[in-house]
């Protein structure tokens, strides 16, 4: 059987395939700062060569206006699914490096825990899946799917030439679905897989309401202050009494969501009570009649994320404020067209802006589409399954408040469905210093993927 | 006759009481910069010179832990009233130097206008004032009043010493009313004098909603967003369909401005429209029903002087700050107490902060108390009959929107009376580039003054 030999197959390796991964991690491939650009190069080469080794196709490092992306196939099961695999060899600064406990390139394990920048996000996910893709080989000589790879070298500067590749080189990415190393697991004492990201879209609004600065006490009461202006506008856009976002429209096609969904949502352990505190919240805040969870995962908001205004510096100045500046963002859910929402936002802002004063807006460059896979989708129940076996209780379907990139590019380019498959947990502090993967989840991981392309093949 | 004797003095001499004026402006007396030592030591030095020089007795230079305070008098008319004569001997800094036409420390006379830094605030006004007692001694001998004299060296930086000094020498500054050679007047077009100011008092509002900033994606919509709690905050403390302050007792003790008042201020010559569009303002704004002057001089307002929340910096981040905050003036009229005021603001912030979220309130140090003066107070209507005489058209009594710091310390220390009689505009570009002092009115100054110290001898 070929995932019991596989299976075999790593629990004599997992030693060797863990220095590997080691070795990799030791590549300091940060992505922003052009001072590793080294360690860029040699990811790169570490990477492509280990493809050639496990037996991919055609690999190649794609030079792109960024830093390259690797690719690589083996398409040697005509009939069986193709899944396209995606990771990321780039990491994040290591700094403060003065906070780490022990040198960032440097993978050291300490009570069950590998440390290192990058480890969890995305290089120890990304070796799970390359891993058990070698134990397949090693012991079948194939794989038991079409594999495609895309390996992407400036995830962490926002995957600025992804998009464009993907789109120039469908030939190099077409597959049945997307299987994701990367993209944290919610929680580590929950077995899940996300399925839905929501949408964004954000402007700045700038109010004017002098030509300059005005004295208060020479000009005060008798001209219009931006700033007043401005938040009678901004405490407009909400209900006060429900905490409903109250721009018309606004709700349009967006679902109330049915019992079932609210039941699945309930029947997560999850203590909001505990988790509001760790926050230093002193009480949840949002639309009425919903929980943390659903306000965060289902409903669309509306957030003021930046606001100034006059004289921000210490102590006082009796001005009055030229202008009033904010930056707002609406989270969006299925049935919200991001575009349409920053029309709905502009007009009712235009609404609002009393004859005092002058409104200029400006849309942040860009949106995202809220994205969401459905619950019958081949690849999740699978996923579902595997998770379930392997932790002995239900996977939950959870959901993001943010945006996923790179489901919601492959939703919107491509119509193509994200599965996220990585055993990295959200808190295992990528982005920040002592950045690590549990090595149990490493392990797990690599069972858990030869299990899914095993299975994958055989559900089809 | 005293005062026709002084006259012809004056249009003698007035040549040489200009040189002198020019030799003071020469003395580069900035307070703020200690750079400029010298310049206020050589300036202290030439007052105390002069005011020996024209017969003042008990002339000192009283220092300070700031900058010294001038005082001299002349109480030789037993009987007679006793004034209080104010001025300023430091001036504001000379900065941007290259956006000045002339030397900013060499009087140059241009077009009917003398420019130099200082020579409007206030060394041109107090040398019409010691001018015109110069002729005064020069003619007869003697002053037709008692006057004291009060010259400071730090109105530029706050008078930061004064009171005390004033508190501690009542001696030296007990007189029936204070008459200011300070306080520019408001329009070269309308002879006026400022009878009151608004008082004011300010506070520091910050509002926290979690123990850090937050992922709007990841956090938001379930959890309390300090920016959007604060604007809805500040929008309540306005009502918005009479832009009247809603803080409850906010207008206790504040008198509705009566016919007589309102008759008044819309007899005096103004543009409002002309004036809104200078300010590049659209639209005046305010409490609905009246006028600018009546919102600027008769109201009491509240303001937003500043605010900030979340990511204020170029582009978007998709943050819920924890903390937002907004600086907070109130501009008080008479029968409001700024203490009162601040205690009700306190009262409504704390009230309107919903649970989610935590206030907390830094006031402002000091406030000022709004000033009046009695419409018929004799100083006063003697200032408006001289300027009548003198200009062939009614003098107005005007107010200020702003606090005038001289005045309101007088009234409420040593709740005496200020008569402004300054013969500097509020348009001569003081604290900027190409101050000047309108020659016309040095002549006119010299003059009145003569005027006003010979005719409050024989009200009296």
């Amino acid at each position: 059987m070929t995932e019991a030999a596989a299976r075999d197959w790593l629990d004599a390796n997992e030693p060797a395939l863990r220095d590997r991964l080691y070795d990799f991690v030791r590549l300091p491939s940060v992505s922003t700062d052009p001072a590793y650009a080294e360690g860029m190069g040699q990811a790169a080469e570490f990477l492509s060569t280990y493809l050639r080794d496990i037996g991919f196709d055609r690999v190649a490092v794609n030079a792109t206006p960024g830093h390259p992306i690797l690719t690589g196939e083996w398409t040697g099961a005509p009939g069986a699914p193709t899944i396209l695999v995606y990771g990321h060899y780039d990491v994040q600064p290591p700094d403060p490096l003065d906070q780490w406990q022990s040198a960032p390139f440097e993978p050291t394990l300490r009570d069950g825990r590998i440390y290192g920048r990058g480890i969890s996000d995305d290089k120890g996910p990304l070796m799970v899946a390359l891993g058990a893709m070698e134990a397949l080989m090693a012991t079948t000589g194939a794989l038991p799917v079409n594999v495609r790879l895309l390996i992407e070298g400036s995830e962490e500067m926002g995957s600025a030439h992804l998009e464009d590749f993907v789109v120039a080189h469908q030939d190099l990415v077409t597959a049945d679905f997307l299987l994701s190393a990367d993209g944290a697991m919610w929680r580590a004492d929950l077995p899940s897989v996300t399925v839905a990201s929501r949408g964004m879209a954000a402007l700045n609004v700038t109010v004017r309401g002098a030509a300059k600065d005005l004295h208060s006490g020479r000009y005060g009461g008798g001209v219009p202050n931006a700033a007043q202006v401005l938040v009678e506008m901004l405490a407009a856009l909400h209900d006060p009494r429900t905490g409903a976002v109250a721009v018309p429209g606004f709700y349009d096609g967006v679902a109330v969501p049915d019992n079932e969904t609210r039941a699945a949502l309930a029947d997560i352990p999850f203590d909001e009570a505990a988790f509001l505190e760790g926050l230093g919240v002193k009480k949840g805040a949002g639309e009425a009649g919903y929980s943390f969870l659903e306000r965060n995962w289902l409903r669309p908001t509306l957030e003021i994320n930046g606001m100034s205004a006059g004289y921000t510096g210490p102590g006082f100045k009796t001005v009055i404020g030229a202008t009033a500046e904010a930056k707002i963002s609406c989270r969006l859910v299925p049935g919200q067209d991001p575009m349409r929402i920053l029309e709905l936002l502009e007009a009712e802002l235009t609404r609002l802006c009393p004859d005092c004063a002058t409104l200029s807006i400006a849309r942040k460059p860009g949106v995202a589409w809220p994205s969401a896979l459905p619950l019958d989708h081949p690849g999740l129940r699978l996923a579902m399954d595997v998770l379930e076996e392997l932790y002995g209780q239900p996977a939950r379907a959870v959901r993001m408040g943010a945006t996923i990139p790179i489901a919601e590019m492959f939703d919107r380019v491509l119509d193509m469905g994200t599965v996220f498959f990585s055993f990295s947990t959200a808190d295992e502090d990528y982005h920040a210093p002592n950045e690590f993967f549990r090595l149990e989840r490493w392990q797990d991981g690599l069972r858990a993927w030869v299990a899914y392309l095993t299975r994958l093949a055989k559900a089809a």
